[in-house]
């Protein structure tokens, strides 16, 4: 395994040896390693300080299903904290077999560029400059590389916004139909991307892994054993392939747990035009794909194409966040449009979440009414030509509170919440105030826990342990390259043990059934430590208050976890 | 790290990057690993496929203290099970220093030789060929190597009976003062080393060290911490450096555990004349050190230099087991005696365990009556000469049994017990019988739970627990390069908690409380694993018949461990 060192200071690309004490540390768990190692917590997100890495997952590049997760990290230009961002599409797998554990992005270059970087199928990594594609939104930009490099390439890139630098800005990956489709969504990560002025970071395949293992024939024995177990769980075998994560609508909707109006209530009344089922409905009528391969190594194909009325491809994978944050949060009722602000949003390059919520602020502020899907449309153009009202929208629902003076912005440490009530899931109130990446459902869901009536979403006991620990599995997980829903596999014992050989076969590493949740706290701590560094308190590990005094139909229920109880989630 | 490879058969080094699997290996650790993936189980110990691995601790060449251990592994020629054998001295620090993580040694001359291989100061590793050497014991081959190198440097050496290769021939370690006075007796691996007919092996020291560390200042802070925990230990800070290992005498005859006369009886009539106490009063009167510096880093100086009537060195480290083998167990009362008998047996390169049990299987079968002197100095000039009196003696006590048709012949796997008879230290039975090294008291003594009150030493009760945690804390200890009798720290939680930090620093391993213990469980499985393969079943893990049926005064007790409990010894 090598870093590859990307000076952009002074435009020089070097590889280095990983150090050996690097062995137990890959995809986010690393990047919190090297943040800790590298970074100055107090520095400028958008300074030279600063640095962009790149992290593989540790199974990143084998035979392994569903391994194509790579993390993305810095200090985040929206969080201030540290930020890891994770994403599919095929440049996890591609690095991975490159035998790559990290890219390291480093300094700010003096020309305005931009650049791309460039790592070949025999290893050769440059640094060139490309003015021609500055400005360039994403769909357009992969054409042209995937043309100028050839379609045997993995592309992330950023769009106006993170050119920009706007804190909302995302970094996107391409699938496997080459759409940059997928994003690195929160924390603006596509801003710390922007500031060291690169577009794009181009790797093409190779053919073969460069990939060692401790023991290969219990790796491939045990990789075997895994994606059976990945393929007997009903999420991931039924669900997920059936209505994509857009299913969610129906149960979150029902549990009254899904914010809606600028989360003014927990159900969205017109939830049936936009539910995983008509999704599915329109996808289908239209001849497009409800059940699309989008990520390398995928056996759970959550993903679809969504086609728009003359049966055109408009825009990859339609999630349930996206569906909840242009639609619900907006009142926006018709997935025709939601596709389209997921598509702008995909090619000028924010997070549709964080846009989104933006967007329900504003109307929440008197600004526009909810349900103004022509204000929608022209917000996203106005961040794509950095227009002031550009600027506010696109630097986030804070910036956008702050501009129209609504206090009810739904955030923590400046990013917006997900698609999942606080006060209807008292467990992920925990995980929004107390993960050290700002409000993130992926850093710590709790619904399976309601869904499966283990715990009551409602009332505050239990919730804290359950953050605890699905805050330590997430951290985990984000670390093996495995995909979040492959990952419902470790929850039987065959999966379990299977997810235990594969780490031993691949690294030699001595495991037990602790060393999973071990990698997870390890991760925790040191992203918790640079984040003290940077100046964050306990006091920082909080809900916006009207989460505590305004209650949420229909369960009129408010956030009732008590601060002395959240201080206790991350200790270890 | 580096790992340093020397094909003896071409008379080839070469250095090879350590591969990033092997990482959470080192010291016994290392050899189990290296053995399972490159060593036929199946093989000749004393042919080329065997190979010979030295292999430095963790943390050998750090300035942690106690830590100047390194193992030495191959196939044992004495038990034909996988072998560590673990040895003080300089060596293991000196190699530490060079950031050697092992050397492992392969294939077969087809010149007689003898070899030297040096390790130069700058790294330079040669190995060269000395027949001038050839036969010399082992003193005076030191003499010569530190004439010929310098001072300078640290050595392992074999004496006659390595190169005659008798299955009980140690290789012998120089101490702090040059001496080849220190033993990796067990198991036969200066046979190993003689059928590759390698003499010595010669490492200069470094005056700086090449070390690297995951986090420098964490490991400087906790190694100050667990120097401070050794001291406050009584057995590291009281017992040894008053009495050195030699002060147990006492307390196990006792205990009527002190096994004499070949393990009829369990104490030693005349225990008073060999007794740690009678040790001191006579290296005290002829103002020799009772309480010397040995090895590398030490600050429990339990070493001790015996000097001669007329005030002349004799030997150096008269220890616990040696007085015992030598002495109660042949019958013999005179240090003086088992003075000379301990210099012989390092001159010539013996385990004097095995040697001196040996004898006294001789004795016990009517060759000889018990406490002959001159009989046992004897032995040790016909094993130096190679007479077939002295091939039947250096093969060991059950070619002695064998030869003599004597049945009472205390051993497992072909290896002697130690000075704990198992029938009177039940736990110590079970740590003989399903030790992956044989009979072997460093594999996991008991002793500590008996003098303690915790356990009762002559009821089954608890003793395959015992023998168990004690079995998997070794293998632990065995793979830091920490000296089993710092290791007592570990039994504090400043010390434990130091240690954490200690690994962490050092490697950048992810750690909690189960971090020592897993390593430990990891490194038995492998030596089981590998046993296994070479035709070992449970049917071996047992003691010899006698220790079943004949009761052993005083306390006429007889082992009483059942089978199946055996079996559970070291299930995981």
């Amino acid at each position: 395994m090598k870093i590859i060192r990307v000076d952009m200071t002074n435009l020089k690309v070097s590889y280095q040896d990983v150090p050996n004490y690097y062995n137990d540390y890959a995809g986010r768990g690393l990047i919190a390693k090297i943040m800790n190692d590298e970074v100055d917590p107090k520095c400028d997100p958008l300074g030279p300080e600063n640095k962009l890495i790149l992290a593989p997952g540790m199974f990143c590049g084998t035979t392994l299903v569903n391994t194509s997760r790579i993390s993305i990290g810095c200090k985040g230009p929206l969080t201030n904290t540290i930020k890891e961002s994770n994403v599919g599409g095929t440049i996890g797998s591609a690095l991975g077999k490159h035998a790559i554990k990290a890219i390291i992005f480093e300094g700010q270059p003096l020309k305005k560029g931009p650049f791309i970087f460039h790592l070949s199928k025999e290893g050769k990594a440059e640094i060139i400059e490309a003015p021609e594609v500055g400005g360039l939104r994403t769909y357009e930009f992969a054409r042209k590389i995937f043309s100028r490099y050839g379609e045997d390439n993995s592309l992330l890139c950023i769009g106006p916004a993170g050119e920009n630098l706007m804190k909302i800005a995302s970094i996107q990956s391409t699938d496997v139909d080459k759409n940059p489709c997928r994003a690195a969504g929160r924390g603006g990560v596509g801003a710390a991307m922007g500031s060291k002025h690169i577009k794009g970071i181009v790797v093409e395949h190779r053919a073969d892994s460069l990939q060692e293992f401790a023991d290969k024939s219990l790796f491939d024995a045990a990789a075997k054993r895994f994606a059976k177990a990945v393929m007997e769980h009903p999420f991931s075998s039924q669900l997920l392939p059936a209505l994509g994560t857009a299913g969610l609508v129906g149960p979150v909707n029902a549990m009254g747990a899904f914010p809606s109006l600028n989360a003014r209530i927990g159900v969205f009344e017109k939830w049936e035009r936009i539910s995983g089922e008509k999704l599915r409905e329109i996808i289908e009528a239209r001849k497009g794909n409800p059940t699309h391969l989008g990520c390398s190594q995928c056996i759970i194909h959550c993903s679809n194409q969504y086609l728009d009325r003359d049966g055109s491809y408009l825009t990859g994978s339609l999630e349930y966040e996206t569906i909840w944050a242009m639609g619900a949060m907006t009142g926006i009722d018709d997935l025709d449009i939601i596709a389209q602000l997921d598509r702008l949003s995909d090619e000028i390059g924010v997070d549709t979440m964080s846009m989104g919520v933006a967007i329900a602020v504003a109307m929440d502020a008197g600004y526009r009414s909810f349900g103004d899907t022509r204000f929608a449309l022209e917000v996203l153009e106005e961040v794509a030509n950095n227009t002031e009202m550009g600027n506010i929208m696109g630097d986030g629902p804070l910036s956008v509170g702050r501009h129209f003076k609504n206090p009810r912005v739904p955030v923590v440490k400046g990013q917006s919440i997900a698609a999942y009530d606080p006060r209807a899931m008292q467990g992920n109130a925990v995980t929004y105030a107390t993960s050290p990446m700002g409000a993130d459902h992926t850093a710590g869901n709790v619904i399976g826990e309601y869904m499966s009536g283990r715990l009551d979403p409602l009332k505050p006991d239990g919730q804290v342990d359950a953050s605890k620990n699905a805050q330590i599995a997430m951290a985990a997980v984000d670390s093996t390259g495995l995909c979040l829903f492959a990952s419902f596999a470790l929850l039987s014992p065959e999966g379990a043990q299977s997810m235990l050989d594969l780490i031993k076969a691949k690294t030699g590493k001595i495991v037990d059934e602790n060393t999973l949740g071990l990698i997870g706290i390890e991760t925790l701590r040191l992203e918790r430590a640079f984040n003290r560094a940077a100046g964050f308190t306990a006091k920082d590990d909080r809900l916006p208050e009207f989460f505590y005094r305004e209650p949420l139909p229909p369960h009129n229920t408010v956030v009732l976890i008590k601060d002395e109880d959240l201080a206790k989630a991350l200790e270890f």
